[in-house]
């Protein structure tokens, strides 16, 4: 065989050591937060039919699934998300205890065009409550979207909440078309924080230039529900909207709705003021949503959007079973959120899952060090041993600097002689010598960070 | 679109709630043990050129690949293991410290025929120390798999272990001819276990039948490699085997590592006895394996066969690096030791990650409800909140039994008025008023197995 060159697929990526370590503790520590709001984990398999995964999908995303003949001429595909597959599980499973809260992690993959921050296989963490009409339900995905910023040291960002009924009361209230027209409508409002107040003027206006708007339903959808911080409603946007749809009871329902998510919301953990508002403008672009509607954005980094959104979708989960199935979910987009940490230096600091590497000075202090490397791992120190007895001791350490790990044991022979070892803080520099017995702490103090959360 | 079966593919599986609990206990268990002892984290693509993946592997194994054509024409696969993708990473990373120590868990795939406990995707966990001759290396892998069992509570196991170097001297020894007749003599003593010695001598003397092998050579291997409880050497096997293939310089090589590994893993914490057994019947399958080889198995179920396994093989990563990287690695099967510990009953008991529920006594209580559920998790309790006012608490107590929940709060009008709720405990039936500040400790007390490892 002639000799292959290394090289992966356009759109995918090797997570190396020092990119995994803070990806895995980030991923544990989401997990943490779901299994602490009662959701129980999920799995589904990668392969399926692909005339379960492609689901009501248009041919628009059917271009976008990995889909082939398997062995058995077998039509199937890699999933694309995990929404669909619960869908499937939900009719397969008659009898699985109502509401049920899940959720998964793992990876999905779509073939997409590569581009910046935008891979082929991609991480997805969902959790969702099925079977309940509950608001309590809607509240709790928000307070789990507060909670898991929390876990994983975001800096200032806000929760955005809206309802879908909203749009359906404006639409009565302004005598707007159903269908294609208020669809249009509803996504150029959606695009407010992209393009600003003025821009979803101009796309409104070109609606009117197609006769499908008039020129005063535009005005009515800006002034009514199109809100920028320069005409903020002042007070609670709320009352401003009960007063201006105060003839659609859609749009009073809706309003109930979102003062019930809200104070559901406050008493499920989420601070009363500085993280969750109510914006009439969010709309979420999938189609599939019925209701509360929220995404979660960092103040000092808008440009990447949403890393956080969800909300209720009544229509979807019932596909295979025939029936209406209630359901409100939230999916962390946990790549982007990695990236935005990362930009705003907020990942965990630690490299290495490895605490301290234990060097050997020589090989007659070999088995020494071997001993010292076991007890600090029976101490629960996550603890690397360099193997190669005769290496000279700066190499050791040159190999410990390069790979992260943060602290350096020494067992020369004066350490030996004394039953103790000598302990180097690479971030420092500090070196001491420490009794083997109390080795494991002075390492744990030295790197708060380095264990898994 | 017509109503569309819900089903998964055959060989595909979905891992409901009440599996997946414990299944993610013991992943992130055997990952404890990894970090321990000083492995990092690596991922790589499930997606990769067919000419990667596929490697050295021959035409039996590339059906078992799947494999097709994406978008773009390029001939892709589905990863079916992770070795062969770390020796494309280190052929691509060539600045990557070393020795490179990694761990990697995640599904695989392959086009098997489905059977009992074999599937098409299922997951992997590796630990590969790469870039060093060092016997240490192997011995840490031995005590890898020694913790791992630990952390998994596994019963009774023993772990064999041998060097395919050892081989090498009996064929020097007794004159075997080199290549096909020697692997299919040792193919036929890796099956000791399953066969027995006199299965062993059985396919041996078809050897013989055809000419490829001498009664004198058959007798020489039954006495000298192929051990039965019966026929124990008695004492130490490497003694035995020092005298017997004292004319073999090969041999001796391979009986010294032996002793170097075996005193090296007690050191890094594997007992002296009742754990690890040198087996010189020992080959492993696989045909790459260099020097020790190892595997493990339950005393309580032999028939599993092994569910942990490894050893040296230094000619695999260099494949697309042009250089020789010496390597030594384990893989846990851990699909079949969650299969074999769930035989043995010694799967993690809980069934929810959920450690209680919180019930809702009537529409007026829901707010006290939603209260003391956010004080539980802010007190770090996996808790769920029944999201249904209006609900029958009987209907409750049966969603948490279904569950398998092991605690449930109730907060009616007494415990309310008191600032108190009645916990009670599903295995036992047992109910108690507890004070809010002391609900949290009271059901960590009731369920010290629900949180997570």
């Amino acid at each position: 065989m002639g000799r292959i060159e290394p090289h992966i697929l356009k759109g995918f990526r090797d997570y190396l050591p020092e990119v995994m370590v803070p990806r895995v503790k980030l991923l544990r520590a989401i997990a943490s937060v779901f299994e602490r709001f009662g959701f129980e984990p999920l799995d589904t398999p990668s392969l399926e039919y692909a005339e379960i995964l492609l689901g009501k999908l248009g041919p628009e995303a059917e271009k976008l699934f990995y889909r082939f003949k398997d062995a058995g001429e077998r039509d199937i595909a890699l999933r694309y998300e995990f929404t669909i597959s619960l869908a499937r599980v939900m009719a397969q499973y008659r009898d699985l205890p109502r509401p049920f809260r899940r959720y998964q992690m793992g990876p999905v993959w779509r073939a997409e065009s590569p581009a910046r921050g935008r891979f082929r296989e991609f991480w997805q963490c969902d959790v969702d409550i099925v079977g309940t009409h509950s608001l309590l339900a809607d509240a709790e995905c928000i307070a789990v979207d507060h909670a898991v910023m929390q876990a994983v040291g975001a800096p200032e960002y806000r929760i955005r909440f809206n309802n879908r009924k909203l749009f359906a009361g404006l639409q009565e209230r302004l005598g707007i078309a159903e269908g294609s027209t208020m669809a249009a409508a509803v996504r150029s409002i959606d695009k407010q924080d992209k393009i600003g107040r003025e821009g979803v003027r101009a796309e409104l206006e070109d609606l009117v230039a197609q006769g499908k708007l008039t020129t005063a339903q535009v005005n009515g959808i800006l002034n009514t529900i199109v809100v920028t911080p320069e005409i903020a409603f002042g007070g609670d946007p709320v009352v401003h909207l009960r007063e201006r749809l105060a003839d659609s009871p859609t749009a009073q329902l809706a309003l109930d709705e979102i003062e019930e998510v809200r104070l559901n919301a406050f008493r499920l953990g989420v601070p009363e003021s500085g993280v969750l508002y109510f914006d009439p403008s969010i709309a979420r672009g999938l189609d599939y949503y019925t209701g509360t509607v929220f995404e979660t954005t960092l103040d000092d980094l808008p440009r990447f959007g949403s890393v956080m959104s969800g909300g209720r979708y009544d229509g979807l989960i019932g596909l295979f079973a025939g029936e209406d199935i209630p359901a409100v979910g939230i999916s962390v987009g946990v790549d982007r959120l990695i990236a935005a940490l990362e930009e705003l230096q907020r990942l965990p600091a630690a490299r290495a899952s490895a605490q301290a590497l234990v060097t050997v000075f020589d090989n007659a202090g070999a088995d020494y060090a071997v001993r010292v490397a076991t007890m600090l791992r029976d101490g629960g120190v996550n603890t690397e041993l360099w193997l190669e007895p005769g290496a000279k001791l700066q190499k050791q350490m040159k190999y410990a600097d390069r790979k992260g790990i943060p602290c350096v044991v020494v067992t020369g022979p004066d350490e030996q002689a004394a039953g103790e070892a000598a302990l180097k803080v690479m971030a420092t520099g500090a070196q001491q010598r420490v009794k083997l017995d109390a080795l494991a702490d002075a390492i744990r103090a030295a790197t708060p960070q380095a264990s898994a959360p």
